[in-house]
């Protein structure tokens, strides 16, 4: 093995999943400039530093003009080669966002369409990206069997090393198992 | 929002918990040339082009000599500054594994020290690190619980722009959401 330091190899991007509980509706966006014009989740890369929810929590508003809180992260996607990093491998998070804002403004240069789409609808589409409908079907689970189903929630541990702090994203551990209480 | 291409802000890294479902055991290592001697998983920096499974049994292999295959993702850490990045940020995936072969020949270039531990030994001793003790909670609720209830699976998708293949790893999805029935 070698004993170099590491280099940045990976590119992180994030998508936010808006869904609205209340009305069962989650927030789709079509890009402009591309050949097939599918519905899928608003998102972009994270800047230096940029704490994955954050990152969602901002590419939602650039794009869409809604305002919205981290919930959860819900799946992460991986691939090499990618065409838009320069053959770079590309690290894309999606998140589940709970709306603090209802009405759309979206950026006409970064959007062709912005709307609020019914969640089934959107599961169960054909113009959409097979990952787009995969998280949606997710995302109906999760809503009609509750969302400790599918959610991956945070928690921030001290390094023992460096006096640093890591965000660390995983399933809910039941109370019994952090204090070793009745096992 | 800016137009240029994305770069590469990330190294990826990728931890291997190799747990033992008949006796119970899972493999840790302590590092060589740190001040506080924890046990922690076994893992490393994924190469160019490198999935995250392929990464996990590869360090594993390399650090302690144990044969693995990739069973699901736990968890994902992340953290900004990294004092072994440069100062870039640092992703790092905790993997699930399954031991094919159980003889430990350890690296003596990176450990120090290389067992198989209890499981709950590891989860509730002290000289191990805060994320170890929470991964190794987490595995004994998978454990007495199904590991349904923490594992992250993968499924493959194609990238309907560039003709390349996406990995997604999420909650399993019931079958029922798959395929519309009775919903």
């Amino acid at each position: 093995p070698s004993n170099l330091p590491g280099y940045a190899t990976h590119q992180v991007g994030v998508a936010g999943a808006v869904f609205d509980e209340d009305t069962g509706k989650v927030l789709v966006v079509q890009d402009r400039n591309k050949t097939v014009n599918s519905w899928k989740f608003p998102g972009g890369l994270s800047d230096h530093g940029e704490d994955i929810g954050i990152t969602a929590v901002r590419e939602v508003l650039e794009e869409t003009g809604i305002k919205s809180e981290f919930k959860s992260l819900l799946s992460i996607r991986q691939q090499h080669n990618h065409p838009g990093a320069f053959g770079k491998s590309d690290m894309y998070i999606i998140c589940r966002l709970k709306p603090l804002s209802y009405e759309i403004s979206f950026c006409p240069q970064e959007c062709l369409k912005c709307e609020w789409m019914d969640l089934k609808e959107l599961a169960y589409c054909s113009n959409t990206t097979p990952i787009t409908s995969r998280i949606a079907k997710l995302l109906l689970y999760g809503h009609k069997e509750g969302f400790h189903k599918i959610d991956l929630t945070i928690r921030t541990f001290p390094a023992i090393y460096s006096g640093l702090f890591y965000s660390l994203y995983h399933k809910e551990l039941p109370e019994a198992y952090e204090t070793k209480r009745n096992l």
